[in-house]
C-alpha cells in the first residue's frame, strides 16, 4: 500500500492535484498495487470526481456537526467523496483524548483512520486505539530524502514488534525520506505493508515514474 | 453587507451548501444588497463554481506552500473560488502574530480579510493591522438569538468608536444573536456596515425568507 | 495512595497551600496511607519544605534546559522539592507526542509520572508508555460531586481490565466527583489502588476530617 | 529599564537564579538603572524573598481562581513576589483575546503588564490594548548574539512610531541579539527606553560586568 500525501505543495493542489491523482490511479491500475492520495481539503471534491482510488482527508476534528467555525467535518470530508484520513501527522499533532475521539467518529462513519506516530512506542500506543492504519515516521527525517527504512531501521522493526504485542490487526506503514524503489523494498522487508510519502512522490521531476518503481518495489 | 457563515451546520454542507449560496445569491441579485458566503473548506470549490457572489474561507493558516499535512493554504482557497476568508472566529482563535501574518498573506493575494474581535478593545487592536473587514462578536451570545445589538449596544458603539479611533477605512460589522429584519437595522444605526450571521440564516426553517428580511432591513 | 490536586483554588495557594499539605501529612502519618500533594508550580518550593509527603508538580513541559520562556521544566520542579508531576491532566491535555516525551523526561530525572485519561482505552493507551502510575478520570464528572465510583464504575473497571493486558506494574487510580469515604472504598473494591481528587478535600469545610475519611476507607 | 528573562536556562535556576537576582539589585542599587528580573515560575517565591529589584513571572494564563490544573494563576504569583509578568513571548505566544483578557487581569491586580511583539505592527494592536509595557523582538534574533538594534534599527524605529501614533504613555522595550552596552545604547538612541535580555546575561561568562557595561550604556 502507498498512501501519497499531498500536503499543501503547490505542485499538488488544484489542478495539478487532480493531475497527480490521475497518474496515482494509473500506478494503481497498471501494477495492482493499492495507491491512495491525501489532497488539501478543498480538492478533495475535484480529486475525489476524477478517481476511483482511495482519496484520504489531511486531518479531521474530533467534532460533531455544529458550531465550529473552521474545523474539518468528517461527515463533510466524505460527502466529498473522502474514504479515509491522516490523523496526528507530526505536521497536524493532536491531544491524544482528541485522537480518540477521531478514530470513534471515523469508525461511526466508515472512514479508514490512518493515525501517525513519532516513535515506536508512540505507535502501540496508537495501535491500543485500533484504528484502521498506522504509519511510524521520525519527523526529523521527513523531507530529507534520507530514507527511514535505511537510517533508523530499529524503529521500523520496533514498531513491528511493539505493535503486534497490542494489536494483530492494525495495518502498519512507514515513512520519512522514502524516495525510492529500494526505500520501498526496506520498508516491506523490515515488516510494515508499505508506505507514507509526500515529497519523495509530489517533488519528483517525474512523479509517474517514482511512484511506478515504488509499486513494483512492492512486489520484489 | 451581509456574510453568512455556514459553520460545520449539517444544514450548509455539500449540496445544501450550494443550495443555500443559490438563495443567498438571489437576494443579492433580487435586493442589491452585497451577501456573501462561507461555506467549509471542502464546499468552496462546489458553492464557487455555482454562484457569483463572494465566497469566504471559515479560516486560512499562516503559512506558505510546503511541508504543512491538514493546513489551509491561501493560495489553494483562492484557486478553489474564494475571494476571501473568516480570520480568528471566536471557534477559531489565533495567536495574535498568526493574525498578523495571515492578514499579510491575504493582501499579497487580493484575498479580502475579514478578522472577528470578541471586544471592542481587541476590535480596535486588529484594526491597526488594517484588514479589509472587522466583525465584532461577544461570543457569549453567539448561537443564542440574542441579538447584539440589542443585548449589548454598548459593544457595537464602543468598537465603532475605538476603530475609528486607528482606522478610518476598515469595514465594521457585527454579530452574534441575529436573527431578524430588526436586528439587523438595529446594527446599522449604531454604525456598522452590515452583520455576520449564522444560525439565524442557516437554522432558519426558510433562510431564503429570513435573508431578504435582513436585507431589506439595511435599507430602512 | 490519595493525591489531592490544589488545582488554581484560591483556598489552597500561599500560605493555604502549606496549610493544607501538612494537613495531608498528618493523615499520612497518622494512617500511614500514602497521601501527596500537587500545589500550583509557585507553591512547590514552600509545600516541599514544609512537608515530608509527596509532592507533585500539575505539569511539566517536555522541554530541555534551554531557551523556553514560560514553560515548566522537570528540572527546577524537582530542584524546588517535587518528586514527581501530574501529566495531561483534562484541565491541561497534551499531544500525544508529548505525553511520551515528558514521561521519558521524567524517568531520567528520577520523577513520579502520573498520566490522567478520560476513557478506559486511552488509559490502555497511556498504560503503554509506561508511567508509574494513570489516573482515569471522566471529564464530565470533574469537580460535580458525582463519583466516577458510583456514576461509572465501567469506565473504572473497563481501565483496570484494559490497562493490565498491556501493563501488570502501572498503579491505577480513578477521580472525578469523590467526595466521600464510600466513594473511595468503591474505587478501591473495583479494582483502583487510590484516588486522585481535588474539589473533594480543597474545597471542604473541613479538608482534615474528610481526608482523614479517605484514609481510613482505604482500610476498610 | 533593563528585564533579564531567566527562561528555563539552567545557568538560572534554583540557587543560580537567587544568585543572579543578587547581581541584578546589586547593579539596580549601584547605577540607580532600574533592572527587573523574570525567573522560572517555582524560583518567583525564593528570588522575590531575596531582592527588592521587581520580580517578573514569564506567563500568566487568562484564569480567574477555580478548576484549572498546570495553569498560572495571577493571585497566586503576585502571592509569591512577582509585581509584573511578561505576557506572550515569542517562545509563548497567545490568542489575540488571551492577551486582552491578561493585561485586564494584571489591571486588576496592580500587576505590571510587559506584553511582547515579534513585529513594529503587532506592538502597535498590543499598544491599543494598553499594557504597561511593549518589548519588540523579532524571533529570528532572539539567542543569535546580533543586535535587533543594529541589525534591524528599522524595526525599532518602527515600533516607536507606530506604538506612539495609538499610544503616548506605554514604556516601550526592544530585545534579541542585545550582548554589549553599545547594543543597549543603540537601543535607546532609536527610541526605546529599554531592554528585554536573556542569553546576553544569563549566558555570560560575568553576567555582573556585563549587567554593569548595559547600565552604564543607559546613562551614555
Amino acid at each position: 500500500m502507498i498512501i501519497v500525501n499531498f500536503k499543501t505543495y503547490s505542485e499538488a493542489t488544484g489542478r495539478s492535484a487532480v493531475d497527480l491523482a490521475k497518474k496515482a490511479e494509473k500506478i494503481n491500475n497498471e501494477t495492482k498495487v493499492a495507491v491512495g492520495v491525501a489532497p488539501q481539503f478543498v480538492d478533495i471534491t475535484a480529486v475525489a470526481e476524477s478517481v476511483e482510488i482511495p482519496v484520504f482527508s489531511q486531518h479531521v476534528d474530533p467534532i460533531k456537526p455544529g458550531n465550529f467555525t473552521g474545523h474539518v467535518l468528517a461527515e463533510s470530508v466524505k460527502a466529498a467523496g473522502a474514504v479515509g484520513t491522516l490523523i496526528n501527522h507530526s505536521e497536524r499533532r493532536l491531544k491524544l483524548s482528541d485522537i480518540g475521539e477521531v478514530i470513534e467518529i471515523t469508525r461511526e462513519h466508515n472512514l479508514t483512520s490512518l493515525v501517525c506516530a513519532n516513535t515506536a512506542r508512540i505507535a502501540a500506543a496508537i495501535a491500543v486505539l485500533e484504528p484502521d492504519i498506522i504509519a511510524v515516521e521520525p519527523p526529523e527525517l521527513i523531507g530529507t530524502g534520507i530514507p527511514v527504512s535505511k537510517a533508523k531501521p530499529e524503529v521500523v522493526t520496533g514498531t513491528v514488534e511493539l505493535v503486534r504485542r497490542v494489536n494483530r490487526k492494525v495495518t502498519i506503514l512507514c515513512g520519512a525520506g522514502i524516495t525510492n524503489g529500494e526505500d520501498v523494498a526496506a520498508a516491506l522487508k523490515l515488516g510494515t505493508q508499505g508506505v507514507l510519502v509526500a515529497s519523495g512522490i509530489v517533488k519528483a521531476k517525474d512523479p509517474y515514474t517514482v511512484m511506478r518503481e515504488f509499486a513494483e518495489a512492492t512486489k520484489s
